[in-house]
Order: structure tokens, then sequence, then C-alpha cells
């Protein structure tokens, strides 16, 4: 039987949140020795990704790639009803994904050292952001 | 027990196709009431994602951002057999993917509210996709 | 009840090596008739990806449209402390991701004809990757 429970995050903005903590309470509380963990943000314009815990410079240079993957403002875009960000959010949720699946050993998550999972807020203002993880074993 | 159960997408050349009805129905089928919903397309050359289920010109402007992601007839490419648009439609299907998973809650797809699932043709021409979905709980 | 195995890959530096066979071995191993296979790397520098397994110049040409994605040595950087190809390895598994989940029919992998699981090193020096992979049925 699968196990799942759900959070909301404040995003203060675009930016990444270390949420690994919040994941792992909740694979510690499915009582599953071993599965995967299924982790999912039910929006299109933030992401959800597993990237370096150490130093924060990557997530700010992750930052820098995404404004060339998706640039703000782009004079090509048509859809602009939110705003000089709007499609530039939806741009990044595609090329960095909505969802992360990490294993699930000894009941616990099974992440590399350098591994923590992240929201990553691509809209400039804050919102709030829920996220469902599902464990199955 | 997993349920799985695949359907046939006529793609008209590049573009988007709504598939979230189809998925929706499967979920339902499974009789899973708390799980994961895994969808996936058997092919190299198109992309499963999830993406704002409202304004059309969202989708359009993935495309105009897909071009620049992996450009057609880029001469830096040695892969061409099947046109200018085989290659771009390899690199765009690693950009976008080619599976979404979306948690089942109640036994239904718990998407949010702007979300849709769709096949992204990324060839120019007309194409037969089969979607392979899998529901575990 | 989930089968969980692992296997380490010693990459060569920047390039694809296919584990397609690796991942088929340990989804027969966990008799499971129905499923999916959820197919994970320990790293935030190197990728899994799902494309094509006939012309390797389609990897190449990956290679060349990843350079475009994250290049190495841009000045725009923070993150160079390994070196020139560090960030850009980070860059490049965002873009790419760490995992892949394919279905498993009839006790195996049900891949397309021309799909084969790929472990993309990022880093341009030889890394040893651990692959954790987890049938759920």
């Amino acid at each position: 039987m699968a196990y799942q429970d759900s959070f909301d995050i404040h995003s203060r903005g675009r930016g990444t949140t270390e949420i690994t903590a919040q994941v792992e309470r909740i694979a510690r509380a499915a009582a599953v020795a071993t599965g995967i963990a299924h982790v999912f943000v039910l929006h299109t314009s933030c992401s959800l990704v597993l990237t370096e815990n150490a130093d924060p410079s990557v997530r700010r240079d992750l930052e820098t790639l995404a404004a060339r993957w998706a640039p703000d403002a782009d004079p090509a875009y048509q859809h602009d009803c939110e705003g000089d960000d709007d499609m530039a959010a939806h741009g990044r949720s595609i090329v960095a994904g909505v969802s992360v699946t990490v294993p699930v050993s000894n009941g616990a998550l099974r992440l590399g050292t350098w591994q923590g999972i992240y929201l990553w807020e691509h809209r400039t203002i804050a919102h709030r952001r829920r996220v469902v993880v599902t464990i199955v074993g």
C-alpha cells in the first residue's frame, strides 16, 4: 500500500528552497523498507530538482543558466498575461521538471552525499507551492 | 499489483496533443486508491510533458524555446539521416523528457488546476506514438 | 514488495555508456510481472537518459547541444572549485536529469525498439558512478 502526504512551501520569489528534510520525514513515516519516493509539485511555473547541496553558488549559477534556457521578457513570447517572467517560468519548468523520484532503502531516502532536493521558484514574486510526496514499496 | 495499459496517439507533426483524459481513464480503471501514475512514450524523438492547460499560447511559446534548445538543420549536427528535424527531435526529447509521473489520490490523478499532460511531437511529419501508462499503489 | 539492486559504472570522462543490459538483468531478477523500473544515479554532475541506441552520432550531437545548454568555463559562473567543467556538469545534470523510469511488462523492461538507457558523464575526467535500480510492481 502506498503512503502519501503533502506540504506547502512559501517561496520568496525566484530561487531555491531545500525540501530534503520534509521529504525524508514523509519517507520515514511511510515505514516502507524498499521502494521509491515520488515528489511532485502541483504547478507549472516552478520546478523540483536534485542538485548539489554543499556550495550555494551552484544554485546561483543555475539561475544564470536558466535565464538563457528561458529568458524573461523575450519579445518572441505570445504568453505574457502575468508579466515578463510568466512564460520564462513555464519554459524553465519544462527544462528542469516538476517532479523527482528517489530510491528508498532501509526505510529512508537513498541520496548521494551531495544530493539535495530543492523547490525552484521560477516566478519573481512569492508563491505558495503545494508538494505531494508518494512512497511506493 | 500494478495496472498497465497503453494507447496510440497519431500526431500531426510538430506540436502538442493533450492526453490527460486518456491517462485519467486508465488511472481510474486501475482501482488503486493511493499511488503513482507513470506515463511513458516508447520513442526518442517526441516528449511527454506537464504544462499549463489554459492558454494555448504557452505551448506555442514552448515551441519557440525548443527551437533554441535544439534547432533544426544545425550545421554542427552529424546525425541527419531522417532530415533537418531528426537530431533536433532527439535533442528536444532529452530536454523535455519522455515520461511524466503523477500522484494518484482517491483513485484519480492528482494534478494541479492548471496542469495538463501533453504528448509533444518533435518531428515535423505525422507519427504514430505509443504511450504506456502504469499505475502502482 | 519492491526489489532493489545497484551497480557501479567507471566512466572514462565526458560521454555516454549504455547500461540497458545491467538494468534489464535487475528487472528480470525482480520477478515482477507488471510495474516500473526506476534507475537513479547518486551524483549531481552526470545524467541518466533514454535516447536512440542505433546511430552513435546522436550521442555525439547531444554533446554538441549540451555544450550550449551549459558551456564549460563560462565567465558568468561563480562555482568553479573543481575546474572549468564543474558548473557545466551541474547544469547539464539539471537539463538531462539524474533518473529514468521505464515500464516493466511480462517481467522485462518495456522499451521502444530504438530506446537505450545511458549514463552520461558530464565531467571531463573519469569517475566511478553508482546507479541504484528499484523495481516496483
